[in-house]
């Protein structure tokens, strides 16, 4: 039961490691279906305390929660010219709607039934905004009816060529906002404010620090105006995508003839948005803090905060450290924290130490007879460090060890990615940043497609944002970092995930 | 905005009222997409409330959440016989996976590209026995894994013919349990335990009430040793199945391998149980209730507990109630219950009373000058009545009238259930009884499908349970009610959703 053996070091190999984490974590699995991945219950779980703390920030900004259809019918899908070509390429087809008997042995003797094809064929949800639009349509008519600001969590399926848990499967997790306004400019402030909860979310609840800024129209939505973006660098210094909320202006309104009769008795097209974070995050959160020991779980989001593991070694010991640690996870259980209380006969202390590290416990509490007899248990972080805590007030106590945890972890990985950005970067020094360790590379963009292209095809780098003013470098970039020309906006560089 | 005007009386036509309230309380939608609905907020949010009660009461019995891929193979849903029989005429087939351009106007210039095609189809699940035993397979080695008790939200699709709102829809949402346990009769308690866990929570949480008991053969899930259902009775008396739960014996783990190393060191087959119940909840919830004003909700599960409707004249009017309503809002949100103030400018109050009651709002507090004046509030039940409630102790009284609401719904719902239940039918009793009005028919069953399907093309009713002993009649009855033969169990009749 040593788990942590059989995670890889971090150092010797990145990517393997991730796997290791996920797999000792007991965080998904791989699954029969092709780029489909199966989450455990422990992965799933994180998921769950992602989506109630999003979920609330949701609705605290004024926003329900809807359901829509899983299919799309494909004259939908091809409504709004840029986003079916974005998409074509990636769509699960739906051709058929019943089996029947080959009367033949082998593929389990049956086969699709050829005359149940679909007049229509429909497309898996890729995401909805021509099927959620196509509803706006219905239910909008005055400027009394907006804005309407909804959300639906569900499961969409991109066929992607190269899969990874959690970063790139086939089906994915998320949630998706769609909304409508009235004009460009609440559209406008809805993108943003839903940037910002994702930040606020990603940094407070995820303790992944953030760069928030525009993509350019490279790596823009397929029939959006402008696409947003948070962004986060891993411990391998490749950017991960976290999440997008794109103004989409009057794009699907058109397509979808959505219109509005106006506060001026005219008539109009909405404005919308959508937004989205998947369960990519948790991909995000494993390679932000994870070590060669596994997972390395924030305390808000650990679907469990305590781990207490009580140590004997006669049964009078055990009935005394058993009775201590009951109380103990009582205690805490009350005041609204995850605690397990570990008391299986059949794993050793050291055992448990790293099966609870593996899977991210931020605190771990040991107690045996001589802490029972002290008055105190033995508190491991799961960050490092080890000392005692009186159990006579260890509500409290405990609650500002996680609370320091939480703080510890979001100031390390924000340390981390300064650490590992440059500013102010030439073409020579990015070629030699991106060759080597790589990072978020800032420098002046002439705003040419071709420019980003080549920079693609010459270093796998990619701008993940043309950054916000809080994280731009204090003097503006005057040239472009690769061309020389002059530069219209300062840009973030990184590989990405 | 008088709605209730746009509900047809129930009396004219139950089909009617059943689409009509659903539209009025904006519950759901037609989609573009065949037999697909959308789930509007305030439906989603119903759904969001009941998953959230049962999900607690799942997690209370050991449950733990899990993910499946929404993709089954052919070939696996083909290795148990009579479960692919079962859903071979209902499945909808991903069989591509790219768009291509047709160059050609029409269809909006896009079609499925015929070079995506799959090597194997995969299968939308209909229900995720398959997928899920195949990985139980994986992950179970010994007695040590067992139990293994998971569950998993999600949406299923199944090809039906005829669709309607909630109660047979194509792709609709659910929840499915499995588990896998060593003993046939740790299956068998947990299937039954899980069936417990539905009848709570349907008749304290939905204030419906079922009876319970095992489905004969004939109405079997595909795959099962045994199956377990809740079953309702609607208004119109007709009976809504809500809720199954099986016991699968060792069919699947057979069909998958697998198997377990036992405590006394043999290897077995695990024994499953699955167990769901689905948004058809909601429609179950809608014609147990509502009545020719729209919806009613128990108000353990309403959207919305609460409605203050304030009342004013005058600017000053508007300024005093105002005052006084904001205040009675901050104290019943204090107290967790979901409250809505409604101070629209531009609905009159007769009109917000009948939006708020085709909603199922159980409570509304109307609020005027007067009523400030003497310091109270008049409470109007949306089950009757309307009674004055003092202020400053408003939240006790609003508390306890929610909680009579709740009992009378479900004491009314059962007292209907027993008027429109006959008990002992002879066969020219049950003719005449299944002519009429219909409703529950408890009667001898001699156990042989030929009857069974005989009464149900004579009469359209179908066996809904073979009742457990509390629901049984007082004398066993001696003879098969349809053909005279020796009963083997008493049955319970009706026609169904």
């Amino acid at each position: 039961m040593a788990q942590a053996q059989k995670i890889t070091p971090r150092a010797k190999d990145f990517s393997e490691w991730y796997g290791d984490v996920i797999t000792q974590a007991e965080l998904a699995d791989y699954s029969p279906v092709r780029g489909c991945m199966v989450i455990r219950p422990h992965g799933y779980r994180l998921w769950e305390l992602m989506q109630r703390a999003l979920d609330d920030m949701f609705k605290a900004t004024g926003h329900r929660n809807a359901y829509f259809p899983l299919f799309i019918p494909l004259s939908f899908l091809a409504k709004e010219a840029e986003h079916v070509e974005g998409f074509a390429k990636e769509v699960a087809v739906v051709t058929h709607t019943r089996l029947r008997a080959t009367g033949k042995p082998g593929a389990g003797g049956i086969e699709v039934d050829p005359a149940s094809a679909l007049e229509e064929p429909l497309v898996v949800r890729p995401t909805s905004e021509t099927i959620i639009y196509a509803m706006f349509a219905k239910w909008i008519q005055s400027y009394r009816d907006l804005p309407l600001l909804l959300n639906q969590w569900c499961n969409v399926v991109r066929w992607e060529m190269r899969t990874r848990m959690f970063l790139r499967t086939t089906e994915f997790l998320w949630q998706e906002g769609h909304t409508a306004h009235a004009t460009e400019a609440e559209a406008e402030e809805e993108a943003r404010r839903m940037l910002g909860v994702y930040r606020t979310f990603q940094e407070e609840w995820m303790a992944m620090p953030v760069l928030t800024g525009r993509k350019t129209d490279s790596e823009r939505f397929a029939g959006a105006l402008r696409t947003y973006a948070v962004e986060a660098l891993m411990q391998d210094n490749k950017a991960l995508q976290a999440g997008t909320s794109h103004n989409l202006g009057q794009n699907f309104a058109k397509a979808f003839e959505v219109k509005f009769q106006t506060a001026a008795g005219g008539l109009d097209h909405v404005w919308n948005t959508s937004w989205g974070v998947t369960t990519r995050m948790i991909g995000g959160l494993i390679m932000s803090h994870g070590d060669d020991n596994g997972l390395i779980c924030p305390p808000k989001l650990a679907p469990v905060q305590v781990a207490i593991v009580p140590i004997w070694k006669s049964d009078e010991e055990k009935a005394q450290v058993s009775a201590v640690s009951h109380q103990l996870k009582a205690d805490l259980d009350k005041a609204g924290l995850r605690v397990e209380l570990d008391l299986r006969d059949t794993v050793k202390p050291g055992a448990k130490y790293f099966e609870w590290e593996a899977k991210g416990v931020p605190l771990r509490l040991e107690i045996g007879p001589r802490d029972v007899a002290a008055g105190h248990t033995m508190a491991a972080r799961r960050t490092g460090g080890k000392a005692p805590l009186k159990l006579d007030s260890i509500v409290v106590a405990v609650a500002g060890v996680l609370d320091e945890i939480q703080a510890v972890l979001f100031q390390a990985a924000r340390e981390r990615r300064e650490a590992n950005s440059v500013r102010g970067v030439t073409k020579a020094q990015f070629l030699e940043f991106m060759k080597g360790k790589g990072g978020f590379a800032y420098g002046g963009f002439c705003g040419d497609g071709a420019c980003e292209a080549e920079i693609k095809e010459q270093t796998g780098a990619t701008i993940r944002v043309l950054p916000d003013p809080e994280f731009r470098s204090p003097q503006a970039p005057k040239t472009c970092m690769w061309c020389g020309k002059p530069s219209v906006a300062e840009a973030v560089w990184a590989q990405a995930y």
